[in-house]
């Protein structure tokens, strides 16, 4: 079987997390909470799996939680999107991703991708036998030229992928970016998958910038949301699709033949539990703690970092440290130091080497403290 | 937006389904039942869910559940898979079956379908710019006729899509048609999805043929299982897929990016309930019996059949009673005597109508006679 992914091999989240877990050491690696979800919410699910919610869900979600996402969409955003025809709930924005680029792309058809970029974004524009076109952003910015934008756009662009908050550099848009990216896809036929799985994580007081709030972005825009992410369920593998109405009807077509649809006991628990807006609004609070935290404890290290503006990664520069190329340092960390992190080369197409690790921070703050104490080791 | 997929409308199933909820008819259309799982198995998810098993899975299947499942293979077929290399969990059947194909396909690959097909296979082979070829089965016996079969591969077959015990018709498959199947592919580069996801529901004393079982075919195929068909839980969607080492890992560089892993407390729970075979040995008795009183209802009918020989599926002929297209029948009987069905012209890629209905016989045994009793009016 000639393989049609024939560069991918084992994903780095995989081979970091395994390599911790061999070793003993600290896994700062892939992107999930060293905690637990609520008890509440776990008793929520219990209520509807005891309650026999068991068989199949909507294709398109149970009409709760598209009813309270588009309620949580308009108390924050103001936006008003139509639970009916403009909401669906995925099997985890991984799906929701996959289902958006299938739904826009056909072979030849070029997208912009922001480079470093979430590792499942380019194998779907693949699979679909579209053409990825980078736009390299590099440290300790990682800020946008949006002429080098404008340059890259042809008439066979047909997607642009946005990621703000941003994995791995914790980077978020601002309101210049909105409107750069605005007036250049206005009148042409672009349209752009927007992961903003990080929507509720921000510090230092930054609102989150959705790209449904530009109204020109909105009319062409798939917002993809998670929940593993804002109430720390990444093993529950839910998530969600926000689009005007012609959109998600295409995405839709898609999602019913990728997974049909969602765990249905989960889906009801979510929309009980999104109805008490505390649940989300405590999260940057919650995430700027732990931060400092790390980045407290860094200090003390000979590694040099800009705080993260969102997400729950971050990004630190190991330039005055050493030169071993970064991949080779994360291993050699995990194994000698007991901290495992992730090489932010693997995000760049050409694994651009710009001497930076990633750490996630979503961990207990023992954890933090001591991965932070033994990091300044080095 | 272009519609990738500009024939698809709202799916049957759904259709039916919102019909049947609107006019309080018996839901006997879309295939799920009417009645919950074990509350062991309940018990069971409960118990992962405190303990705190709620992140990411392994991207592969949590190793028991996959341990367990190449084991039930080994009771079951005397067949061995690795659980490390050569099976995976999914989300759903549905996810097996899109990850498959698109695996194996590109653009201009011919794939064979019999048909009436379920109606999820052809999209996955459209997205991926493959070229169904149909080989129509007919009533009342929908025997596959090989010598068709044969002269309808060409150079550019690269799949053969089966399905035993078949939805909607309920046949299985035989040795012969095994045998066959592995003559024509032999010597050629083509690999077969089966989709086996009614495996424990076959009646009258067969058995199931898994198409792992002839060495042969076992090579090249992708066998695809749901949980969701034999544990009464449609809605949890968990699937997995077993094949070859070479055949899996392309199947896993796709899972990754469709979905990357499945819902962990669940998969937990099923490793445990796996472990008793009699949770799936009792399913051919459980649904004999369903299926004996439901046609021991209709035999007072003016409708003719053939009991089913698997599946939770009865097909049913209408031809002696009137001459309505079966779409306007499934929905004036959904309307007028309250009984929901699934025409079977929506499983054949021209409507072809033979004036059959789908039963669904899912259903508590109270439901079943009456709906028999209503049907009995026509
Ligand atoms: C799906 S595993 C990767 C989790 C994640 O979002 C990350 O580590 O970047
Ligand atoms: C995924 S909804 C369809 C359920 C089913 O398998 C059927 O009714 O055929």
């Amino acid at each position: 079987l000639q393989s049609k992914l024939p560069h991918v091999g084992t994903t780095i989240f995989t081979v970091m997390s395994k390599l911790a877990a061999e070793t003993g050491a600290i896994n700062l690696s892939q992107g999930f909470p060293g905690f637990d979800c609520s008890p509440e919410l776990v008793s929520l699910v219990e209520r509807y799996l005891r309650k026999g919610f068991n068989q199949y869900a909507p294709m398109t979600g149970v009409p709760a939680l598209r009813e309270a996402l588009a309620q949580k969409a308009f108390d924050q955003y103001r936006v008003a999107y139509d639970p009916d025809t403009e909401v669906t709930v995925t099997s985890g924005a991984t799906e929701a991703l996959f289902a958006a680029i299938t739904a826009v792309i056909r072979p030849g058809d070029e997208v912009i991708v922001f480079e470093p970029a979430y590792d499942s974004y380019v194998p779907a524009i693949e699979l679909n036998g579209g053409v990825p076109v980078y736009v390299t952003l590099t440290p300790p910015d990682y800020q946008i030229d949006w002429q080098e934008v404008s340059q890259k756009i042809t008439d066979k662009t047909r997607l642009i992928l946005v990621n703000t908050p941003h994995n791995p550099t914790g980077r978020v848009w601002t309101t210049d970016d909105l409107q750069q990216l605005a007036d250049l896809i206005q009148d042409r036929d672009i349209w752009i998958v927007s992961d903003e799985v990080y929507e509720h994580i921000l510090f230092d007081h930054r609102t989150h910038l959705s790209l449904m709030t530009h109204p020109v972005l909105q009319e062409r825009t798939f917002v993809v949301g998670s929940f593993g992410k804002t109430f720390h369920i990444t093993g529950w593998k839910i998530g969600y699709c926000l689009a005007p109405k012609e959109l998600s009807a295409e995405f839709r077509k898609i999602h019913q033949y990728l997974t049909f649809s969602t765990v249905t006991p989960i889906q009801y628990a979510l929309a009980d539990y999104l109805n008490d807006p505390d649940h989300y609004r405590q999260l940057p609070d919650f995430y700027q703690r732990k931060r400092d935290l790390f980045l407290a404890g860094l200090s003390q290290s000979r590694f040099s970092f800009k705080p993260a503006e969102g997400s729950f990664f971050q990004t630190v520069s190991y330039v005055n440290i050493t030169d071993e190329p970064d991949y080779d340092l994360a291993v050699r960390l995990t194994k000698e130091i007991g901290v495992a992190s992730i090489p932010v080369s693997v995000f760049y197409q050409q694994k651009n080497d710009y001497q930076m690790l990633r750490f996630c921070f979503a961990k207990e703050d023992a954890i933090l403290q001591e991965a932070a104490q033994r990091l300044s080791q080095l």
